[in-house]
């Protein structure tokens, strides 16, 4: 799959770009088990929130055949190689699980400020991808983005370690204050929060600000990030665990597009 | 002014009536200033957040010309008289702020509760009113309301004093699923967030499920929350400081139409 032209100057203009039902119901159900299945293992990569709940599963592409299909999708794999010029490599996989009733906030960032500071990525070509696991709505803890925001280059960070479980560069509220405002100037929304059924994808630039609020309804919202980055862009420092930032830059070899599918009828689940 | 049939029916299946664009600007903008300063005030009515926001504003109407106005107000008073089919006066006065980037959760609760437990109100013959000072969005922290919950009586609920600075009778996980559920089949929406621009109001049933997410926005979600009660069901008990749940059960007598909109002419603004 390839963006269009319209695609690339929206992505270039407000830092993103949605795509609505990328993949079907029957590829998306079994990934919703599969992921849910993974989010209550008791195993090093599955970090919990303060009250136990899931938070963020890590690596699962490196032990569960499904989501090894998916990230060498080629929905996901040929967009960013066409961006990029180049062949990608997976830089981050994570099933981030905004539990119902106790997911909790992700503050304000730019996920390029954590890969530069902590893994010395050079510059910003790597790309974070969204696949909705289950529907995302204005009130389960929806992406909020700032349009535009992905031009201002790496912003002054500061490293938030006890707000939530993960430890993150966040910005402070004069920053995203401003902006907001930048961004309700030029492109008349200085929040947007894209919503949509399960299989929807986002793509989004590794500058973009980003934040997303609590979960408090009984609807869970589940979303795979999957960081992908151009191979000759790989990291060179290696201060966090191997499973959360990857040293192996090998490219990705992309699987047919009906891979998925296959692996679902040969795994079905039963529907929802 | 009165209810339409329309919208007495639309109140008595899903527990709330809203009302976009009840007070016009300038009658509203008075209100958001003169809010924002009481907000700031260092008095026992202002309540603030873990952080130093605040959070709430008990009484204004009790030492506050335009809110002393607002709480008069035939568009306010009118609908209510109509329901109950009697006078009423005040119970409770909120300006509740969730202010930008601190506003915290209010977790599932029924006023009612809180009003029959506390205050030992007899029935629930007293609605909460919802008047929005700042533009109310899907991504500031609205109120979210459970379509038809009224109905199911007072619930069981256990006293919450940790999460925030405010002790509120709340719902368990498993009931809001329940509840919400029972919407989705019912209604076509298991939870709503009326959202609108600030003058719009909110009329909701004392047993109506709502809560509201913390607001991680820069965008201040200032609504008052008054809540008239029938003269007949006035509380029993005083286990409540006197500007919290009022003693005062003398029955409002309505101001003019034009009553704010006089008084905000004689008080501009600049407007925002």
């Amino acid at each position: 799959m390839q963006l269009s032209a319209q695609q690339l100057k929206a992505f270039d203009d407000q830092g993103y770009v949605f795509m609505p039902n990328c993949f079907a119901d029957e590829e998306v159900a079994l990934m919703r088990s599969e992921g849910e299945d993974i989010l209550k293992a008791d195993r090093q990569e599955v970090w919990r929130e303060k009250t136990g709940a899931p938070r963020t599963a890590f690596a699962a592409h490196t032990f569960n055949e499904l989501f090894r299909l998916l990230v060498s999708h080629p929905r996901l794999v040929g967009p960013l190689k066409q961006y990029f010029g180049e062949d990608v490599y997976v830089h981050q996989f994570k099933l981030n699980a905004k539990a119902a009733f106790e997911g909790e906030v992700w503050q304000w960032h730019q996920d390029y400020g954590t890969w530069a500071r902590d893994d010395g990525m050079p510059l910003p070509r790597a790309m974070n991808i969204a696949v909705f696991l289950d529907e995302v709505m204005a009130i389960n803890g929806p992406l909020l983005l700032v349009p535009g925001s992905h031009k201002k280059g790496v912003l002054e960070a500061g490293h938030d370690k006890l707000t939530t479980s993960y430890p993150l560069w966040t910005l402070d509220k004069e920053t995203v204050t401003q902006l907001v405002a930048d961004a309700e100037a030029k492109h008349g929304a200085g929040i947007v929060a894209p919503t949509g059924k399960p299989g929807s994808v986002l793509m989004f630039h590794g500058n973009l600000v980003h934040a997303s609020p609590p979960n408090i309804t009984p609807y869970p919202r589940k979303i795979v990030y999957l960081t992908l980055c151009a191979v000759s862009n790989h990291i060179t420092k290696f201060t966090r665990a191997e499973w959360i930032a990857h040293r192996d830059f090998t490219p990705i070899v992309p699987v047919e597009d009906d891979a998925l599918m296959e692996y679902a009828r040969a795994h079905r689940v039963a529907a929802e």
